[in-house]
């Protein structure tokens, strides 16, 4: 998908909410357990639920990956159930050098049909750039992360003052553009988005920690959208586990309705 | 695997070599792609011909997990091929937050049964304490890579001129001890290891690079050993694909037994 399409898809559902699959066998509800595939079907449940309401899916890579080759076909088959014009994301967080982020481009771009894969900055140029040539599909870099160990690292100033995050930005910017990058920024750090978005003006950004991490949606949406509005809002557990019966699904869209009519009134707002 | 058996079979083998699995199907012979399982099978044959020569084996996951489903399953096959007394490296660059690297975690090392796992820092402690968590299993933490892009953000000086591969080594020793994490370092920066030595006297390095991408064994000897050895150098591709006909396993054999022999003329002169 490309970046107008994308933004196409925000402004006709009035919503910029991506929902993370992170389906962990140990908290799906339990009646699903016994089906052939209860992670397919829990997510196929979650997404009749909720596509309507959001612009993209993120699974989380590695809770399939735990599952081994089950939870492969699990992965595979959620890929093919998610209608062609929602946003797909694989947070697989991968990145190595050139000839072997080649290979992971090819298991997410051509084998499973993503449209885009978060990546982790560490390894530099050549671990993103074979992302980036594939058309019509993104590579999403981590740049300012929510969880705690964030801060080990990501801040690092250097001697102008300049943190690490923003070191990635400005040089990652060289390697694509915003028609093939995002960049994942946590929302429980939202004061930063504003300076973000003085180097960075057009990407978009991934926000994840909305909702169970505990980020404002209001705050995120003040200091990161741009006139294209230019953010994802990622929400999984508050979204996917809200109830654990056989109403899991209503439950999940009533989550997701909640973030998405508070989306709509940001869009509204802002002209969008 | 502990550290105790892995310096007791260094000092076995006279070898502290590591074969990189990076089984590529349009590589690997031709004579094989008619086998039910080409991957698996260029490994054993792999994996018979050099046993003897090695301490460790590191598949490059990104390979594997380019082949979809049957990938997973060559990988699987091989990490059960693999004889006991030899050490297992998932070469997988994975780090996410805490629940997720928990994830990865058991993929490796439940599901799999590898030794230890490659892990990229960007993302700080709870993105590779999940790692540590496992009894006799290593994180092995990405320092200073060897690819063109490891230049990007690596070294990178602080204020007080300290690096950013100096400050992965020194913050990320609090979370674990030479017993459970392990570094990559270049062989391509051989001088940088003496350097790292002075932070991490102890901790077993990985060194690639070696080999293909041009680095000397001598160089990474020389800088990088300490009183147990403390390295493992890996070798994938002048190795694995240094024939790619029906002989390529004795081929294969050839060059790892020339840098088998290398290593134990240095091992000995170490008094190892």
């Amino acid at each position: 998908m490309n970046r107008k399409e994308l933004i196409s898809q925000i402004k006709q559902k009035q919503s910029f909410l991506c929902i993370g699959l992170d389906a962990d066998i140990k908290r799906i509800p339990a009646h699903l357990l016994e089906l052939e595939d209860p992670v397919f079907e829990f997510n196929k449940q979650i997404i009749d639920a909720t596509k309507d309401l959001c612009v993209a899916y993120k699974p989380n890579i590695a809770f399939y990956e735990s599952m081994g080759v089950s939870g492969w076909n699990s992965l595979q088959k959620t890929l093919e159930y998610i209608p062609n014009d929602i946003f797909t994301i694989a947070d697989a967080k991968r990145g190595d050098i050139g000839n072997t982020s080649n290979m992971y481009a090819r298991a997410f771009f051509e084998n499973m049909n993503f449209d885009a894969v978060t990546v982790a900055p560490y390894m530099g140029s050549d671990s993103v750039t074979p992302f980036l040539e594939y058309k019509d599909k993104w590579a999403i870099v981590l740049a300012l992360t929510s969880n705690k160990g964030g801060l080990d690292f990501q801040k690092i100033e250097d001697k102008n003052g300049k943190q690490l995050f923003e070191q990635v930005l400005e040089t990652s910017q060289t390697w694509g553009t915003s028609e093939n990058m995002m960049y994942v920024v946590g929302a429980t750090r939202a004061e930063k988005l504003l300076e973000i978005r003085t180097i960075i003006p057009n990407h978009f950004l991934l926000v994840p920690g909305v909702g169970a991490q505990g980020g404002s949606l209001q705050d995120v949406a003040t200091y990161g959208m741009n006139s294209d509005c230019g953010i994802l809002v990622n929400s999984s557990r508050g979204i996917i586990y809200a109830g654990n019966g056989s109403d899991f699904a209503e439950k999940a869209r009533i989550e997701a309705q909640k973030l998405q009519q508070e989306m709509a009134a940001i869009l509204i707002e802002a002209g969008l």
